[in-house]
């Protein structure tokens, strides 16, 4: 199984940036813990503070991994850009959030992303990240689809 | 420890209703396997259609439990006072949603619950309660605050 | 032919309450004038001031009655969850209204269960629940779907 | 008794036009079953697809006539014009939709002219037509004003 | 003379619930010191979390009683069913808030039962009750009308 | 202790103005009375209807009295530079209405100054500037903050 | 000088409609007078029901007329056709209303139309037509531009 | 018959501000010109750049004038405070602008006072002023209601 | 191939109207040239200044003609009617602007006939009807369907 | 004639994304026909997901080409900096979209670039850019401005 | 040189009022020191709580002077009159804020009088002043207009 | 003391660009002038289209630098992970704007970075940068802190 996990513009700073919001660690160090977490799954990594080149990796990998955790940060509330490529690749996309972006200012309270996405994660900080692919690996062990036909 | 599932209205027709949406197995079967995948944790099921009975229950467990997962089914989008509910208790609270809602109508985009919850697990199916049930112990697992002083 | 009619809050002061709106006969008096002139129809009435027992109510009768009449008073505007029950029963549900609620406040002309329901009478007084209960008659006489596939 | 029928744009194409949608009975056609099951009505049919025609007819008819069954079709929505004929004339008015409106694109869920009816009725198919005239019979049989004063 | 406090959802936590915001005084506590306060007054309250049960309660006492205040809680913003309960009583209603919901989320800025209750005390926390009893009281001492005609 | 009462533009026109709402006593008059009422209390009077100098008045007083009861009339609504004001001082200011504000034309339900105000009491005709006082009074008697610290 | 005034929807039934608003004189009996008021002006009148007609006529006299006083009635707020005329033709237009619409409903509050107008007389009743040919007169008399270069 | 001209803010630079707009007149030159013609009308003249100072205005002459021609500048889109002097006022009156409002700045389409006038002339330039007095000239003339009982 | 041209209101004064925005030549003028210019289609051309008018010649020429070009000018904005008729005929449209309505007033940037159209071409003058003309004839040119299957 | 074609993001899937919205085919092949078809045209191509590439592509050809067709994909939407960039160059550009996005999600139906072009094509699949170029040559057939002098 | 500083409600308290956002100096200690540091330059200091009053002063200056650095406090978000005034006058003026507007409450991000002004300077305390002083100093060091032609 | 200019999409023109707007010096040339102007300044110029690479510039230099004065141009309006960038440094940034943004497309008078900078600067011209970096220096002249604790 194979899983990637896309983080966008500022989450290079994770565990500089804001502290009191996104806590001291920075992604590199708990994606290694999460690899050991789950030795079976093929789980690559890549971050990028440009909105084309977040579109030009979901395209690259769209079509051969079998999931995509998707952070987008500020683009998750402007990027149609986004939301078109998830729309077009084949991997179902589960959207991640750190903070709750619902008790932060109203413009993050929208996502663009959202209605293409499977589903999301929101406000339950790095660990976000690891029930997205604990999700993956239910969807085999529990045997139901990731996403399920009524979304398409 | 202790955590409670409390669903809102019309979840109890989980299996009859629109199962082309939520699928065709009824709510309690399931909590019945999660009770099994979780023999550590002391789980609790609740249903109500009624808005205020939602209240008294999170008011009831809402000292004693160590977390909550809420699907607060329509009442997600009209309720002020579930919403004042959860901010009044001590226990932390994951929204629940089984469908994508922001792939749904436009009215389902907002929820007056969010802001007051720790964060939301959102379109995963009926696998959401359990990354729910998983998040609370990986809280403890990997020693982090299930609702991170910030968010307070 | 097994036709329910259900009112919501406030409509249990029919008579008493601002009978220049309404008129001042009480609904179990009109209703009893109904069954006489439907002789043919096995009817019931319902009616709750809670939000959460017409739901109840609605998944009680909702997959064996061929009809029902649904005048949800305040609720109309404001209830997702009386929305959902709606869609998630197999009964048709023709919405009704006493008053012309769109000469009254501006909340009152948009409707949250309309688009669920199979059509609506409204501001033509009391009559409404008889011309309601004729078409459901009328779907058999003339030999039409009283919930057209295309609404689906 | 005297009944006017009048139907708005592109309602001379019932029965060609998307016929998933209203049916493949022409409007004539209906008519006339409609006058053999009233008999003791006088009932008058007048279609135009241009606004200000509709307008003229409601003068001419609309302070001789006992009631009126208004379809305005598109211009239900857009015009001021039609809604100032409706408040000018002694007639009563009711406003007839053939498909569920609520359930159609969100400009069809406004009535510019529902404000200056004596109420309407939506998405019984051509048996809003029927329920019309019955309405206005059932006024005389049950003794209740068309248009009760309240409603002015 | 006979006035009833009404309290919605949530309130009977005060005392518990964001004290920081409400105080820690129980209800139960301080109704017992108005009834002191006010001994020529026969002084009833009622609390309950079910939006409909606030309708029953304000159905049975809404034709008896001289003066009711009434803190709908989170229900203020969102029920047009209250609103219309108020409305089809006798007795005049003034609504009360703890806290002052101006200085607080916008949604809370916005009261659906304002228009039809005489007034409102807001923002003046526990002391707001005990000047809607004065008020009613007033009303006798200095003869003037609790619910002036202009207003209904 | 030192309270003022403070009314903006037209209340000096009190018993001439649409006394269909507002009753037909004087300011000047109703003051005398409320004089006699509260012997204890140094209450001052002042009217303007120049919206900067009230701004004015409350600078003048504003750091020497016990509390304020301000009716900003028209200026209610439209005036930032009151609201300013009232944050800028150091008494509690409470906001009256004589009329029901929630019960008149759509822009008079926004107050601007509402969120730097304690609270307000509305609609309760001149008895409200009474309340007002009382509360105030209330606040030493019964040994509480009038402008709790948690609306600062 | 040659005046035209043109009358749009509904205002045929001047007279008829509504009296309590608009007067009980119909517009022909009222223009005979306007035309004895006014020998040296060159008068011409003119009513349709139907929008395009409106067009028709402002296009034919629109070269040849020194001015130009329209009603357009409920055109005035959903015509951009008859917007469009008014910009396309050379005679200065002068909106009317009789009755002051701003008093009325909300969506008669903006005219689509005013802009391309050289300016509006509204409220004035039958007046306005008067006052309306009187400002063309003015502009001779007085040496000034009915169309001043700057509102082009 | 006593008339009087109120004149707002930055009025008193008629002549000097944007003479492409308004002309190069002064208000004080027009307004000799304005008496001369109307030799029979006690004619006044105020002009004053302070919201309260309209008011007091208004007050003063408000209830021994027989009209009222109000240009109110741009207090007229944010005005509650005027809005209500005129409402509170005996002597009708009439809003004039000398430019045409509705072909500018989006904000100058709303005018706050406009309800509580008789009505509005607009765009005609100076000559508003003319036709507003010509207006209550007229109603003696030719025996009309100035301000017609429906718009109370 | 028949393909039929449909001008809206205002357009008859093509060459006439506004020179500086849409060229001086009449359109009876340049519909010469294009017949010239595809001498083996079947070119017909209808204007209207009647909104009715233009659904009745849509109904007449939508079931036998391969293509329409429409350009319904001010009613493209307003018109619910028009885009029923459009929805209702058989025969591709596709919506033409001679000048770019996206850099003209806010109202022109909404079309209410788009969803219906297969597509529009605006903005390049006069020349877009030689476009669309040329769409149809490419269709067959290149073999693509000219209202694709996806976009019914 | 230099023409360039500039396609934004996602559009480097044209053949492999949503095909039943886009087709099957590269645009690189058809970019191959199109030079076929126009052998007298430099004609060239760029494609990027990067928005600000786009800019940087826009501001190197813009002040040397004769015209460019743009799709900016989901950038039409969001892109303010794309805006100023067409503002900013000399080459005129004409917006195209292949599907018909005024029949897709209500976001796309506002294009932040359109009122900087010269008008656009849109719902007319591939056709529209060949359309596109035919645009500009059909400016040197027929002698007319591309970019007439009135959009400035 | 001649430049004014004009400051509207509230600044008087400058020093007094919420230090914590505006500092403790006085607003008179800051301008000698100002016109310490410009000797060249005649600088004067205006302060007024009254909105006409500081239109009078605008209007008094705004032909004599080089510039103007108007703070015109809660004016700001409000004031269409001072808007007019600044338009009408010659002299360039340029906004002040002493905090940052855009990270305080909504209403404040909107300013009526910013686009009628030269520029803004926001945010950066006292010194803003300092800088706008130096602004107009600029232009004749570096020779550039204040005031742009292309802003007119 | 180290101070970096950021500029934005299009920014790279200026010269070329709508010289009417923006003058025609080139940024470079001005940049020079302004390192001549400050010696004792390290400043730093960096221009870019594409956001991504703002944003790294920003964290690349947002550690170490004293001041940052952006001018995001487009981006200003659109972009949330610029913002979030901003927040995530420690140098304080002062938004720059050449032209007054309030005097533009409405579109242009939201700003999504404002609330986390220091201020702004707008409408001066390139004067802008210069006072920019005057402030920072001011800051260590006069000793006042650049950015405020207040606004953290």
């Amino acid at each position: 199984m194979k899983i990637a996990i896309i983080n966008g513009p500022n989450l290079n700073l994770l565990g500089k940036r804001e502290p009191g919001i996104y806590g001291s660690e920075s992604f590199e160090d708990y994606f290694k813990k999460l690899q050991k977490s789950f030795p079976a799954v093929e789980l690559s990594y890549f971050q990028h503070n440009v909105e084309g080149e977040i579109i030009n990796h979901l395209h690259e990998i769209g079509f051969s991994y079998d999931g995509i955790l998707l952070n987008a940060g500020g683009y998750t509330h402007t990027s149609v850009a986004i939301r078109d490529a998830i729309a077009a690749i084949k991997a179902p996309v589960i959207e991640i959030h750190i903070s709750n972006v619902y008790a932060r200012e109203e413009f993050r309270h929208t996502s663009l992303i959202a209605a293409k996405c499977v589903g999301s994660i929101c406000g339950l900080g790095m660990n976000g990240y690891r029930l997205g692919v604990q999700h993956f690996l239910n969807s085999i062990e529990f045997d139901f689809a990731v996403k399920p036909p009524s979304f398409q």
